[in-house]
């Protein structure tokens, strides 16, 4: 089966925004078992959305269009495809009504110019919206019933903004794809989220003990990005989702300290949720990710409950005045040291009385590094009520990479002390 | 003049990362006058680049392929790319050096499967990288020469990796593009970034006073992002710079107010760069925001000359503790007011000793939210040497928007008291 992605937008090609409707929608589809063949950026004029739908139809059997439906003049592409296709525009009296009960809801005037997006190839299905105004459609493309010479295809037509296509997508276009292209055979998938191990040795960990698996179907594949790496298990096939469970209960015996999670899981909303159920709390102390850590945990909503504060030191004043950390300590050793992270995980633990602090310090770059203390070297802490472990890393990348991969490990050192803690 | 850009790996159809080439290469070329006419993303398979080289080739001047040009078993565009245009590879003697140098210099042994980077297609020119292995490859397709029917065009082939393509790119391609397309006539562009106004209004503004310029060439373009949008001037012709800074100027005594930047500034970069220059420092009391303001910061290298803390008290018990909110404050307004504020906000001025203290209060949501302070209700406070402003925005948006319109907000209010003190 062939699956073509065809997103329009001029913007796209001008590069004033990122196409995150492609990585979206193609990872949608491989988790239900279909695989993206092609996925196309084209302008929204008339002529390249023309040529770009047409060639996507043309060999494949899906063809999904993304942009294009709202109201506005280069909102094209509803009428170029009805041209492509040699059909009418028709008035769909459902979605003027829905359209003013958009408008009504929130009280505001429905603008005249809206009622368009309510004109449909005639023969379309509607996807309905219910985000926003303008509909999805559906179209089958039947060559004695089209113009153009196209083969029979199936094309779906979602408007651009995520929050309406993305609702759309999984609650009707999902279902509507599984009903007319069946996979097969029974299909099953997990992705298992790991942090802390190189994908060479995550390899190394699990190719051996899944052998057997993968003699019967399974399909094992890594996706390493930094500080994270994806294990990603495929079956498909008469006892795909008993194939998958197994490998799932094999890699998480053998690497199972180093899973956090699984699906599109964050670690920030594992430790989020780790700690509400214990009705624990965290504090973070936080010099060279200036912020990050404590913008990550609230990224997750939730948060509130158990996350009280970060104490975001990024100078050696802020650090004694906002943490306790000693002035000869910091003579001593310097700001980036063993002792100084410790003395800020202990610092913001006994002040904020949180059961678990996070201190990280170190050398973002790309100046500031020593022979001593390289641009990358971490030092990162946990006080609990175990104690205080601290450890060293050196995390060589450009600033914004350092700061992920520093959080990274501040999150996963709280998550198995929580863990171990039981 | 038709440009293709082609994207090679299995891991964008899957939906495992998201694609910034496309972006990025697409809006270097957009500044420099080139526009691509179209972006596709293909699996890194034999067939699939194949054909997807072959059609891009097909009805493009010039093609740009992105990936598959390392020393792993999947890297095979080099080797499929030549396949096609039916030529022999060899070993380029200069690139087996400068991978032993890459590795030398590391202090690494060479791994004998790298220099497999080094075989390339006959005829092909190199383009050297500087920050990886993996040359990059300019091939002149002619017809007279290589098989498979293919016309005339540019093949330019680049390492995946983006801390080595796009140093590749700005030193090596665009100056190849800019000898081998010359531009028709002479082109400017820039981008002007603005915060605070909506699009609509920044459209009604400039759009009369620059009429008589769009006559004489000028093509105003406007790119709304959520807290930000960014005016595009651009011209060609034998006037072109002319008509771009006469513009630039116009709109600058228009809206100069609500413009921070220009290209691909962003406004902590300016930020930092103003308090640099004037030896001020800036600190923070962040609460709905978590941190989000002070990463921002220092996502910018040479903050800490100028950033101090930031003081992240997300329970009330940390804005008394770390800010010396008062409970009765607290008690009387509740924490999302303008009174806890503009005391977060003193607090935090007092005690860092910073020039400025910006300070944030709201509810991200989605829950939290009350008949009188709906999600979305924020306080935006900042306190300098003139006293303390205090203003309440709704920003009705999901919660990560919520967390970048209002630190947008916090910064740019710092941005505008710096430029007015002068």
């Amino acid at each position: 089966m062939r699956i073509e992605l065809v997103n329009t937008g001029s913007e796209l090609l001008l590069g004033r925004v990122l196409n995150t409707h492609q990585q979206w929608i193609c990872r949608q589809l491989a988790d239900a078992g279909y695989e993206v063949t092609r996925q196309v950026a084209i302008a929204d004029t008339g002529p390249a959305i023309c040529e770009g739908t047409k060639e996507a139809l043309s060999r494949s059997d899906l063809v999904i269009v993304t942009g294009g439906l709202g109201p506005t003049a280069d909102d094209i592409t509803r009428d170029k495809i009805a041209e492509l296709l040699e059909c009418e525009l028709r008035e769909d009296a459902g979605t003027v009504e829905r359209i003013r009960e958009f408008f009504a809801r929130r009280k505001r005037p429905m603008p005249e110019r809206t009622r368009i997006q309510a004109m449909i190839p005639e023969t379309a299905e509607i996807i309905t919206n219910h985000h926003g105004t303008a509909p999805g459609l559906l179209i089958d493309i039947n060559p004695n019933r089209f113009g153009g010479g196209i083969p029979p295809a199936c094309l779906i037509m979602l408007p651009g903004p995520p929050r309406e296509l993305r609702p759309m997508f999984v609650e009707q276009v999902l279902p509507i794809i599984r009903d007319r292209f069946p996979l097969g055979a029974e299909f099953a998938c997990r992705t298992l989220k790991s942090t802390g191990v190189g994908e060479s040795l995550m390899e190394e960990w699990l190719l051996e003990p899944l052998r057997e698996l993968e003699k019967r179907g399974l399909v094992v594949g890594f996706c390493a990005r930094t500080g994270e790496v994806d294990v990603r298990l495929v079956a498909s096939g008469p006892d795909s989702t008993g194939i998958v469970s197994e490998a799932v209960q094999i890699a998480l015996s053998v690497a199972g300290e180093h899973i956090y999670g699984s699906e599109d899981e964050k670690i920030e909303e594992v430790v989020v949720r780790l700690l509400s159920e214990r009705n624990e709390t965290v504090a973070l102390a936080e010099s060279c990710t200036g912020g990050y850590i404590g913008h990550r945990i609230t990224n997750v909503s939730g948060a509130s409950a158990v996350f009280l504060a970060s104490h975001v030191t990024y100078s050696n004043e802020a650090k004694q005045r906002m943490l306790g950390v000693s002035k000869d300590t910091l003579a001593a050793h310097g700001a980036v040291s063993e002792a100084v992270a410790k003395e800020m995980a202990d610092g913001c633990r006994e002040r904020s009385g949180a059961n678990y602090a996070i201190a990280v310090t170190g050398i973002a770059g790309p100046t500031g590094g020593t022979e001593d203390k390289p641009v990358g070297t971490v030092f990162v802490a946990l006080a609990s009520k175990k104690g205080t472990t601290v450890f060293k890393r050196i995390n060589s990348f450009d600033r914004e990479t350092f700061k992920f991969v520093t959080a990274q490990q501040g999150l996963e050192l709280l998550r198995k002390e929580i863990m171990n803690t039981g």
